[in-house]
């Protein structure tokens, strides 16, 4: 029986790639693993896949009586429903430590870098696996999209290094141009609803007895959001209300600027204004220099709730 | 200001000497770390800590305010009071994903094989620093303690493969002889009072809303226990009360004969007697080829409560 492998809920490059990646490596190990995802992938990991000739993986949301290794994340609020039933043999990840638990022991391969895909590397060097080209490309691309082109604060040299070395052996010349090439296919927001565009790179976590849900959206010109503020707010009420969350945080990151406009809906807007010391107007306001939810956005809310 | 690396609360070999080898490692590394315990230190790892010229690390309960990795655990239960105080920079461990969290991405090296330290043996490969001979003395050891010479169904061929490399590192001709001189330390159970020897090797687990505690000794002879099976019983006693445990399981684990006498006290036998598919007979029962608290205990528990 095979072992899936698979990122958080709606995916982004890094939970996609990282199945694809992982798997491989599993299964030159002599492991019969297989990768699936939880959710329909976004426009940007939709281009990597077309650029370097990969199929998306399976659909598959649940995972009762199977084992599974997990990329990307740790915590309930991004599993699948029925998590508690299946064995999760080992979590590959570059996030806080979440609130999932094992019965038996297991492999995790965690490190503060940048991008899972950057530890799925060095589990590639570890074990001396040599990486086809294409795989190498696809790897590239997720450390490109998840350190914002080497910009955000959550990229580290290990995420470089690997990045380097992997773009090296798919034979990509210009990396950093092909960085900006994801980026403006990813900046392309006017064929979504205003709901998907919320839920395109969209995280739940359970702080305290509340539930927090964090989206962003990263585009190279701000001004695309100019007319659809409105519309964007709608969207959350209506996400806020169904899934009974506590607040709901939209970051509008422009990753040119280097900075984030913020759009929050709370029951308790006092704890985000006291998180990142700010007052909010309109229900927003201009975080400049921050790109990355991980590390500049949760941490501070964690703190409050 | 140093980092703090420290094992489990009642600390055994592995946790004393893990956090000794990983502070080691991480100060190759660059980092300022130094190795502590949670609790006295038990017969077998004074005699291995003596035998390599060592001493023990610092006691220290408290870490409010401090950066600590940890090493051979990961549930609250054997943290602590104040860990939620601490930032956790990192964890390596061999055990089951417990129940701690973090605000923050950190390192986590967890691999399910029988001792922390063959995972710090691989963390110094993976870095290419040279371990110095009477470190690898002691870690050596502390693979040979945790797997039982070998025999223990959590040893895995990682195990043995660090073990054989440390031993040689060491210039130990005859590493399983020295695994016997260590049992044979531990065999000596005349000189501590019934409790100490019930805390000896001694861990709390929350499982549902239950708190159970497992202890464990290990012999090469399990008639020593002959005389002092009321009186273990009466310590188990006066700490299943004190410490408002669910249950209190005592391991009298025979390496020689391969197989453990269970005791047991209960507030709900039959789910311990369900766990095992056993009938208790005056709260005990011998359990063949059972020597491993960590996979063949704790997983058919967890099931029941």
């Amino acid at each position: 029986m095979s072992t899936f492998i698979f990122g958080h809920t709606t995916p982004d490059s890094d939970s996609i790639i990282g199945a694809i990646s992982l798997s491989y490596l599993k299964n030159q190990l002599g492991e019969d693993t297989t990768p699936t995802r939880q959710g329909e992938i976004n426009p940007e990991t939709e281009f990597i896949l077309d650029k370097f000739g990969f199929s998306k993986p399976e659909l598959k949301t649940s995972y009762a009586g199977e084992s599974v290794y997990l990329i990307d994340f740790m915590e309930s609020s991004q599993s699948p429903k029925d998590i508690n039933e299946a064995t999760i043999l080992g979590i590959v990840d570059h996030h806080k430590l979440g609130d999932l638990k094992t019965d038996a022991p297991l492999e995790m391969w965690v490190r503060p870098v940048g991008c899972s895909n950057t530890i799925v590397k060095q589990m590639f060097d570890y074990y001396d696996i040599e990486i086809p080209k294409n795989l190498a490309g696809i790897m590239a691309c997720a450390i490109l999209s998840d350190t914002v082109i080497f910009k955000s604060p959550t990229c580290t040299k290990e995420d470089t290094k690997a990045c380097k070395e992997l773009a090296e052996l798919a034979e990509i010349e210009d990396y950093k141009a092909l960085g900006m090439e994801m980026f403006i296919v990813k900046s392309n927001v006017l064929n979504a609803t205003k709901e998907e565009l919320v839920l395109r790179d969209f995280k739940d976590f359970n702080m305290g007895n509340s539930k927090i849900g964090v989206g962003q959206l990263e585009v190279v010109d701000l001004s695309v959001f100019d007319n659809m503020k409105n519309e964007l707010f709608g969207a959350m009420k209506k996400l806020k209300e169904e899934g009974k969350r506590d607040s709901i945080l939209l970051l509008l990151t422009d990753i040119m600027q280097e900075g984030s406009q913020l759009l929050v809906l709370s029951d308790t807007p006092e704890k985000i204004e006291s998180a990142f010391n700010i007052t909010l107007k309109d229900n927003q306001i201009w975080l400049p220099r921050v790109i990355s939810r991980k590390k500049q956005i949760i941490p501070f809310l964690e703190k409050q709730f």
